[in-house]
């Protein structure tokens, strides 16, 4: 059923936009009832407002924190109009009909921004806003409820189009929405007072809708402001498969502190090496697994050089994250128009990992950490380079889908079995990605995301010429590897931690 | 700074629990304001208590649709004891100091599970109980909130304890608590006006602590109601990763009719079947990897007789999901004591996939379709035997880690490759995996998750015996794969869907 605006109650913190309204309201001769900043701005305007203080016969009191909160208010909003009772307890009381209430919040997501002091983010939660804004909605048979500035538009075109009116449908949209304003702004309250277990919502905050999700036929929105974390500099929109791809870079990339570039495709580290210098890193990189790197997402957490690029600048691949690029770099690298260049600005990420699982959703802690001991349990201890190339190898090792196994020689990812449901499976890859690739695995260190189930493992990795395991132990057949490798004098470190990653 | 409760207001929906906090109350002489039922509960109890009407010279009106809603209750609670104008117009409006409120919302969720009727739902929507706690939480400085009964006991111990005194930490941590309450509620309201597009409050819900996450030093929470999807019938608890699995067994089984009988081991299907019988399916699922089926999530869409019982007694599996199962059967499967045995009560699953990325969330449709189209291009048309295959075969790979390939003869899955960065890669796994497993591979049908980029593929699958392919097309050099398939006079079918799932 359609409803005539004849009584508009307008509270709102910022006053852009507002005056179309208002002027409609007028033009079709409502009454206007107001407070505070609100009522000094229509006044300006030269057209009629009542105070609300009229209303209440009480004034605005302690601080402007009580104003609205009064039962000729929220009996005007909430009166049923179809309700004889209602009605007339309406008239007895002398409370007016309020067909239309206008409200936007304080905004304390903003005033987070703007101050870390307590006494001013507190007096920035609105008490009566989303009361006002509850009341309304609420009562959506009778009442229309504006409570964001983005539907001022929409509200003013509804009566100009609608001689004054809003329909039943148009008002429960209206509802629905805020509701959907006051959740968020509660959620936003209380991650501010529960920093430490905050409410995630899906489905809240800055949102970005990608062209698609996974595939082509699946829609998909990112919600949160990648702003805070990196700059795009150049290229085409990010996908969604790339903002995953770029997740795992960023974590991967967290984790070393030497000039590290690594390669990621499909989440996996495809290519990863330490070196001294940026442009050696990604040579090496690269030369891990050149032809998996062909659309991959590259990550590096040194400034890129011009060197840098112009090796780049060779392969084709999706994006590029780095703290930073030179002048000449960024040209270079922007010659190709598709390119997708980030400077990474902080790598403070979600604190959970979470996703949805059969009709709820499951949440855990980020695999922080990557030792829970040092035991080396074979035949002869590590020597410096092996122990580097060992920390090196656990870190890559983690940051693969599992079962995962990475081969690493001198701070060089040297190849990698990753995905699959047995773990003799991922070693037969790693050696045949080493093999295809010709690296001389002699020397070359072995990490395991989790524990051998057999001495296979180590077995078949020394046959390569790996003298040197990584793992967390814990298998009941931990003594059969251990035995291998005291009687082939190879080096077998056990973590203690596993590093299950699906 | 401790703050001595000299006056309390008490507004709740349950009353069960609230006698031992108003007798503590009295106990110590404080005042208790309080209204309706609750203000009835306590006089019954023989406690002196002072009804909120006598504070606001108001009645409840408009069926108790507005009742606190006035500046003598607001203004007791949001006046700053510290703030000198405040203090002054508190006493110039004859405002009483409130330290101390305690509310218990209208029970929203709870009435969407009891009707369906609009009217009903909408009167559960409390307006004056929220507004009072998030105005009460706001002052923590001066006031105590009580927003859950879960709460009253730890309320009464603390004022026995500490003299009728609560800490400023204490109240700041009970207005946390509170907002957080009042955050749920309005999730819950907005999810019912918005119910195509709700919030999903990850933290929010029924909350099951799991042992741990993927690996034993992540903590991890399920939030959802699992007895809503399925009954555990017997076995240990359900881990994190128990509950990855028996998600994707859950969205895989759905898109079965008849009879079939699947084994997922890390999220993907490493044997799958269709047969008339229970039993049948069971062993030929089995047979497609016996291997990787050890430790596995099984899941049938038919009852579990006995002797399917007996035949899956013989193996080790984790979880064990059907619809129902016959007496023998469950005896049968209870003999051992770790084995999860759900009966599946329903598949409704969350609407969306959603994970954390970066900064934020990522959110998408599920993949739901099958076929865009039913494009044969190859050298000839499917025959029946061969278009049943495809469509299983395309089906399993759609629940396969990309890059993925299935091998299907028969509707069973006989050798499948997964979570590769290269397609030829994961072919060369699945042919592989039906040698190891001895089938032959004559007349057999290949699905692919996307498209082949050269014709390496079905050149692979034509020499190891396959005669029917079928993918989503779309590749620059479809041309190729579709030459190979005319001169070699085989089936190449093109849905136009990929199927990714990283």
């Amino acid at each position: 059923m359609n409803k005539k605006i004849s009584a508009a109650l307008i509270s709102v913190f910022y006053k852009d936009g507002l005056e179309p309204v208002v002027r409609q309201l007028k033009e079709q001769g409502a009454t206007i009832y107001s407070t505070g900043g609100t009522q000094k701005f229509i006044e300006d305007l030269g057209i009629d407002v009542i105070p609300v203080e009229s209303l209440t016969t009480y004034p605005s009191i302690l601080g402007g924190r009580v104003k609205t909160l009064h039962p000729s208010v929220f009996g005007g909003i909430l009166g049923r109009r179809s309700n004889e009772t209602d009605v007339r307890e309406m008239q007895q009381y002398n409370i007016p009909t309020l067909d239309l209430v206008i409200v936007d919040l304080y905004p304390f997501e903003e005033t987070l921004v703007q101050t870390k002091e307590e006494k001013l983010i507190i007096e920035k939660i609105d008490i009566g806003g989303p009361s006002m804004i509850r009341a309304a909605a609420k009562n959506f048979a009778d009442v229309t409820v504006i409570a964001s500035k983005d539907d001022y538009g929409k509200l003013v075109e509804l009566l100009q189009t609608q001689s004054g009116e809003i329909s039943l449908e148009q008002r429960k949209a209206f509802a629905a929405k805020a509701f959907k304003v006051v959740a968020n702004y509660d959620v936003a309250i209380n991650n501010y007072f529960n920093a430490d277990e905050p409410l995630t919502v899906v489905g809240a905050g800055k949102e970005t809708v990608l062209r698609y999700g996974e595939n082509p036929h699946q829609t998909a929105v990112f919600y949160g402001d990648l702003n805070e974390c990196f700059e795009q500099l150049h290229g085409k929109e990010i996908s969604y498969n790339n903002l995953v791809d770029i997740d795992a870079a960023i974590e991967l990339i967290k984790e070393f502190q030497s000039t590290t570039f690594a390669i990621i495709k499909h989440t996996n580290v495809c290519g990863i090496a330490s070196r001294e210098d940026v442009s050696d890193a990604w040579k090496h990189a690269l030369a891990g697994d050149p032809e998996s790197a062909f659309g991959g997402v590259l990550v590096c957490n040194r400034e890129i050089d011009k060197a840098t690029a112009e090796a780049i600048n060779e392969i084709f691949f999706e994006v590029l994250l780095a703290p930073s690029y030179n002048d000449e770099a960024l040209s270079i690298l922007k010659t190709k128009k598709n390119r997708i260049l980030l400077q990474l600005k902080n790598t403070v990420t979600t604190k959970n990992i979470y996703k949805n699982a059969v009709n709820g959703t499951l949440q855990q802690g980020k695999d922080a950490g990557n030792f829970d001991k040092w035991e080396e349990a074979g035949g002869r201890a590590s020597d410096e380079r092996e122990k580097e190339d060992l920390l090196f190898a656990n870190l890559v090792c983690k940051h693969l889908k599992s079962n995962a196994i990475a081969l690493v020689k001198n701070k060089q990812l040297v190849g990698k079995g990753c995905g699959q449901t047995s773990r003799i499976d991922a070693l037969r890859h790693a050696v045949e990605k080493a093999k295809q690739f010709n690296f001389d695995l002699s020397g070359a260190v072995m990490a395991s995301d989790a524990f051998f189930p057999f001495n296979d493992c180590v077995q078949l990795g020394h046959e390569a010429g790996i003298t040197a395991f990584i793992q967390p132990g814990g298998s009941i057949r931990d003594k059969d590897s251990i035995e291998y490798c005291v009687a082939n004098n190879l080096v077998m470190v056990m973590t203690g931690l596993r590093h299950f990653r699906h």
